[in-house]
């Protein structure tokens, strides 16, 4: 199948209150809702948290699974060890005070871990191409926080 | 280098029986099939993986090197431990028969460790634009299953 | 918002010397200014690594955060343990005499864990679509070495 048309390139922000802990929202009604407005029938829909401690993950929503998760990220990067970031009387750059109440190295580290900031999914016949078992996943890794993801998606 | 006309779009989706744990396949030179059999020459080239515990990464496909991060996986994600994913006196969600013999929740958290589901490849004169040794491999973090992947390139 | 019109497509490549080590490069004002060269106002950027043992990743660039990274990968991923990939009694594909010298598998099974080889952003009015915090990092995960990335971009 190819397709050789004019281009359309679409974006929708959402904006979200997450619960923080290592919560996750499943946003993927609302990227299929917005795939449906941009009226792009085959493309490339890129999903992206522009956050440096959250990230946009494509997996199963399944309670059982997040909680098993969030064990193993507790796991490989503790929570309650030292973090230069959050050192006070060495840090200098990139200063946020509100930062400085909780740190959030570990969620830095985490989402470093996790890899890139977004998910590329292709779109066919109008719908995100996602598996059976695939949800879209905004994944919190800091504490309760306003936050936002955008969806673009580019084809004709 | 810029372009500037009508935009293509291709899709190609390809099934395969999928060894098991974790299995890793070479799949290059079917993406480099179907890039050169869409027309396009420049643009981007999203390959994907519609299941939740499988992904598609680009590195090298060397066997030392894929037996050794199938040791450190292993390591960073025991699979005989306690998964509440598998627990099925706990789980209500999603139920999936023929998970319920053998146990997957380390599965899903490989997934989710080693990222996104798919990779996105510049695709440059009708080419992936893959260094010297990469490889674009279809990893297998369950068991042996029937999977496909997708391949979408957009560009021009 | 939704655009309708001929698709641009636009390509750089730009060449550094990394510093090895776990070393981070901040790439951000460079992916900036080609997404400006390219005329491109809405669309999506794909930032792009073709080195097995090198990998593109947004985040902050902080160097207390980036000390506290380096520490956690060499913790999950120790250099000094045996690697199939560095056993040259064993090995007998893709054999590369450079790496003779100093084995990498650890690099290689650092760039599988941390994802992708590149990043997709979304572009709008023009400049790519971070968040405050967010700079484009290239990451050395190797020794010292010559490298490259790709930007690609595609839109209207």
């Amino acid at each position: 199948m190819s397709q050789y048309a004019a281009v359309r390139v679409f974006q929708r922000q959402t904006e979200l209150r997450t619960a923080g802990g290592l919560s996750v929202r499943d946003i993927t009604d609302e990227v299929a809702e917005a795939v449906r407005e941009s009226g792009i029938e085959e493309g490339i829909a890129c999903v992206y948290s522009p956050h440096t401690t959250c990230c946009v993950r494509v997996n199963e929503f399944e309670s059982g699974f997040l909680e098993d998760f969030a064990e193993l990220l507790r796991r490989l990067v503790p929570i309650q060890t030292y973090y230069a970031h959050d050192d006070w009387d060495k840090r200098t750059e990139n200063i946020c005070p509100e930062d400085m109440d909780v740190g959030n190295g570990h969620s830095h580290c985490m989402a470093m871990l996790l890899g890139t900031a977004g998910e590329s999914i292709p779109v066919r016949d109008g719908e995100v191409s996602l598996g059976t078992w695939q949800r879209v996943l905004f994944i919190e890794l800091d504490r309760e926080r306003d936050r936002r993801w955008l969806v673009q998606v580019v084809g004709t």
